[in-house]
Formats: C-alpha cells, sequence, structure tokens
C-alpha cells in the first residue's frame, strides 16, 4: 500500500495497483488560469519567464493549488535545446514559437554543436530543484524535452508549420544531414533529461508532436529511433524512472512505440483507448486521452466522457488520465476542477477490487 | 481485356486485371505547371477560374496534355458548396480558402439553406461537359466533392485552421446545430455528385480533409455516416459508378470505411499500404499513397519508392497509384514524368502473370 500513498502516478505508470486513477493535465500550468495570466502581465516574453527559476517555479505549482491533480510538470517550453544551441527562440504575439535562424543544409548542421546542457539550460534544473522543495513528496514532478525529430522539424522549418513542406524536402533530399542532426540532438536531449532526472525530476516525457506527419518507415527511422535511444541511455543510469513517449498522431504505430522500452505512451484523442490497450498489450501503460475541447461543455457532458474514457480502458492500474493534447487557453478553470474531480470519484470503484 | 482497354483506373477500381496498375495525382492540375500559371497570370482570382468553364476544361487538361495519366479530376475547389449556400468563399495570395460569412450557432444554421445545385454550381457541369468532349474516351474523368464534415469544418472555422478549436468546440457544445448542418450538406454533397455523374463524370470521390481531427467515436457520427449515406444514395442510382473515400489521417479507421460502401479508399502517406491491405481485405481498393515530398527528390530516390509501394501493396490489381496529398505547389514537372512512367513500367511484370 505504500507506493500508493506515495504516489498514484507513479504507481499507475508501473502498472500497481491504485486507489483511484491519477490525472494531470498537459499544459496545466498556463493561460487558461488567472494567476498565470497575471505573472504574464508582469513578465510579457514567455522565455523570461522560462528562465527565470522562481517564476517558472510559481507557474508550475499554480495548476496544484487550485486541483488536486497527481502529477506536476515543470513549466517549460520543448523548444529549449535549439534554442541553448543558438537559434534564437522567439515567441510573438501569441503565435506558435519561432527562431531566427533556420536549418537549411548540411553545413549549418555541422555548425550546430551539442550544447552543455548542464550550464546553457540550468534555468531549467534550478526551477526543478525550486519546485521539488515545494511539492508535497506524493506529487511527483515531470521533466520532459521535445523529441529529437520535433525539434529538427521546428529548426528547419523555422517555426510552426501547416504542411511541413521544408522538413519533409530536407528528409528526402538531405537525409544525411537530417541523420546527423538528429544524432546532435539525441546526445544534447539525453543529457537535458538526466540533469533535469538530477534535479528531481522523478518522471520524464518525451514530446513527439511531428513525428505524425511522417511515412511509417521514416516515422520508424527518424522518429523512434532516437527516441528509442535515448530511453535506453535514461534506463541505463536510472532504471527506476519512467519515460512517457508521445507521438501526436502516432495511432498506427503505438505496437512499434510500445517495443521502445517507455513504461507509458501518451494518446492522443483520435485513438479509442480501448483500442490502443488491445494494441499494446501489457507493455507498458497508457497516458490520455480525452479531447480538450471537451472542456468546452457542459459539467454532465465532461463527466459522461470521463465515464466512457475510463470504462473503454477497462479494468486495473495502468491508466494515467490525461487530455489528449494540450489544454486550450479559453478553458474554463471551473471545468478543470469537473474533470479531475470526476477523475477520482468515477475510477474509484473499479480499483476497489484490486487493492 | 476490353475493360482494360478501356480503362485501366476503372479496372482497377473493381479490382479486375490490368496492364498496369494507373495512376493520378490529387491536385495534378495546379501550381507546379508552368502553364497553369500562365493560366493564371490571366486570371487572378482563383474562383473566377472554377467558374468559367471553359479555362476549368483547359486547366483539367493541362496535365493529361504532358503526362500518361489514367484519368483526369475535374478542375474545381472542395468548398463550391458553402460557396453556393451564400458563405463567400475567398481566396487570398495564394493562402488557404475564406469565408466572408462563417457559422456560429443554430440559428445561423437553420438561415441555410440547401443550393439549388443544378443552377447554383451549373459551372462545374458546364466544364465537366467541355472536359468530357476533349477526353479519350479510355480516360475517365472524376468528380468529386469536400465531405459533409470537411465543408462544416470549413464553414465553421471560416477558413482553414490550424487547431480547429472553433469546430472542436462547436461539436460539444452544439452537437444539434452541428447535426442539422451536416444533413443540408449531405443533401447537397449527395445532389453535388450526381449531377457531376449526370454530366460525364466516370467516378466520384469525396475529400474528407478533416475527419482525421476527431475522436474515433465523432468520427463515426459526425464524418463517415454523412460520407455512408451520400454513398449508398449515390449507388441507389448509379450502382455502376464507383465512389472513392479519403480521409486524411484516417488510417485509424480504415475497417470502419471499408463498411462505407465506397469502392475505393485514399490513403495518406503516413500509413504502410500493405498494411491497409491487410485491414480492409478485399473489400475495397486502395489509391496512394506516396508522399508528395519525395517529388523534390532525384529520379532514383523516386522510382525507388514507387516500386517499394507496388510492392507493399502486393500482388494483383486494386491499387490506383496516387500521391497521399495533393502535390505540391513547388515540384519539378519533369519530376512528376519520372513518376508516371515508373508507375507504369515497374508495375507491368507483377500484373503480366493475372491477364
Amino acid at each position: 500500500m505504500s507506493s500508493i500513498q506515495h504516489s498514484r502516478f507513479l504507481s499507475a505508470l508501473a502498472k500497481q495497483p491504485v486507489d483511484c486513477t491519477p490525472v494531470w493535465i498537459m499544459r496545466q500550468a498556463g493561460r487558461y488560469l488567472p494567476e498565470y495570466r497575471a505573472v504574464r502581465e508582469q513578465i510579457k516574453d514567455f522565455m523570461t519567464l522560462c528562465k527565470t527559476p522562481e517564476r517558472a517555479c510559481e507557474v508550475t505549482l499554480q495548476p496544484l493549488a487550485r486541483f488536486p491533480l497527481d502529477a506536476a510538470i515543470i513549466f517549460s517550453d520543448i523548444l529549449t535545446i535549439p534554442d541553448a544551441m543558438g537559434l534564437g527562440l522567439y515567441f510573438e504575439n501569441n503565435e506558435g514559437p519561432k527562431f531566427k535562424h533556420r536549418i537549411q543544409n548540411m553545413q549549418d548542421v555541422n555548425a550546430l554543436s551539442v550544447p552543455n546542457v548542464e550550464q546553457d539550460l540550468d534555468y531549467v534544473f534550478a526551477a526543478i530543484r525550486l519546485v521539488i522543495k515545494e511539492l508535497p513528496s506524493h506529487i511527483p514532478l515531470i521533466g520532459f524535452s521535445g523529441s529529437p525529430f520535433t525539434l529538427a522539424t521546428y529548426m528547419v522549418e523555422g517555426g510552426g508549420s501547416k504542411n511541413f513542406h521544408r522538413i519533409r524536402q530536407f528528409l528526402y533530399t538531405e537525409p544525411e544531414a537530417l541523420q546527423l542532426l538528429l544524432e546532435k540532438l539525441t546526445t544534447a536531449v539525453t543529457g537535458y533529461l538526466l540533469s533535469q532526472i538530477a534535479a528531481g525530476a522523478r518522471t520524464v516525457m518525451i514530446f513527439d508532436t511531428w513525428g505524425g506527419i511522417l511515412t511509417t518507415e521514416s516515422y520508424q527511422r527518424f522518429s523512434l529511433q532516437p527516441m528509442s535511444k535515448i530511453v535506453a541511455k535514461l534506463k541505463q543510469q536510472h532504471p527506476n524512472v519512467p519515460v512517457i513517449l508521445f507521438t501526436k498522431n502516432g495511432g498506427l504505430w503505438l505496437r512499434e512505440m510500445s517495443d521502445s522500452g517507455a513504461d507509458a505512451l501518451g494518446l492522443d484523442w483520435t485513438i479509442n483507448i480501448g483500442r490502443a490497450r488491445q494494441l499494446v498489450g501489457d507493455k507498458v501503460a497508457l497516458q490520455g486521452n480525452m479531447d480538450p475541447a471537451i472542456l468546452y461543455s457542459t459539467g454532465d457532458r465532461i463527466r459522461q466522457e470521463v465515464a466512457a474514457i475510463l470504462d473503454n480502458y477497462g479494468p486495473g492500474s495502468g491508466h494515467i488520465f490525461n487530455l489528449g493534447h494540450g489544454i486550450h487557453p479559453d478553458i474554463p478553470p471551473d471545468n478543470v476542477k469537473i474533470l479531475v474531480d470526476a477523475v477520482h470519484e468515477l475510477s474509484r470503484t473499479k480499483h476497489m477490487a484490486t487493492i
């Protein structure tokens, strides 16, 4: 029973019995919270907020003060590594991320050096150390990074994209340059996540936002393989720190992902979580997967959807409830309270038999 | 043998023997062709071109003059129906489509009337009649429409979107309004495709560009079900006119789609076509699915990818080669020639045994 009292979230990741299904929310520290917007009134620049450990710590903890969430996630951005590589990350008018410089050819890749993560990304580890001091012991902190392919996508596109023509062109015309870029990023992400663990993160999650734009073959080579390498290196040093992989639009490849060595897979909302469980069997835990847009709806509808997802997952542990993507900035916080309470309340009976 | 001489494309749709795998290309009449850009120099406004039957006919035929393609597709836009419903479709600076008015609530849906397609969309049928006169009899013309859900998405978003917050909010907060909108669109699309068939289209394709943003449950209810209704009505009147359904990012739902009554399913590039064939069995033909970005690459690489896709599909008929999405505007036309020739040449041996 002690692991349950320690952390529902870690128990579910290990597929150990839990008293109820744990829940956290991607982007739970963010613009939908008035207290977050108040901080952003003072610190207008997003990256300045990420780089100010005291304030990053403050916003990390904001949703935990409001809702009985089962995990915290360090407030940061998935693109800190390319920023540390000198590409000049910036955000303009609530639009997506942009880079001052983008990668166009082998010469650009050759010119990139793997960052000294300990030094260049110290602001992240400092924020983690501050959060750890404040968090109760049963609420683990999640560290994270973008996946190598996702970082490469932003670096080649120069920011977000609608059709990803540049990265897909790069893949077919400069495969060696892409391979080298991914190797550098794999080294950097590995070091970055190891340092986050050293600073106190008890789980790490790799966000592969754009692996889903690839063919099956390219996904395996350019996205899944680098992630699997990272998992293997993390596990060498920290066999007990769970790793979560999340490829958005990766529903077709769950079986392959479940062989990556990761402890859990994140699911977006397009796949039925019951079908996903059938695909991956007992190999991994599953995290997800409510459509964030449900939170625009009524309390009844939200509870109904929570019940359906819990039911689709089925009996036993191994499910961490979450949205299928980050929460939208215009969601009423009251609906998040309804969601979190519904997950705990509605899952309690089904776990009763197993503990 | 006569059906083969008549049309490779129709034979493959019927899973009848062919001498080689047929090929056409989504957006084969488009900006990558200098002769198309020359027309656009004269007619700057995209919708004016669509609405001028002689010029729409001219650009429809342009790619056929260059490449030995096995089908033509009428030059038009997937959003002609909402335009005919009075939403005011326009295109600005090569950006995506936009509407002057967008649908926000039940009142807006109630105010929409189903267009009189025969009259309001006559420019499309006029263009089809012109094309039919020019096309050799072994090259069928494909008619098409956006799917009801895809049209609804554009109508609610007011144009394209990156995250589809509006349509997904609408779905959960105004499900009755969405249902009514889809019913009106289902009626309109059915009439529209019937009239295209009457004008001479020998196959019709429904483009469901945005069904892939939905949960499995919502996809079935809001996208697949309206499409299945359309297929049923078309088949009542024209049992021998093949229907192709294409849901982008629909790889998870191919099995359900194969029960829709459609003759063939379009595949984007994310799924391996061999795996897709395993999923759908013998129920439907498959169209696709090369990543359009391959066309940025070299002739050797293109031929290699064509061979891989033909090989993944495996023996027998039932495959129409295509890209997994529309061709990009900056592709060299010479690479399209290489692609089309490679499909015919590399597939010839594997069909030899069966005819």
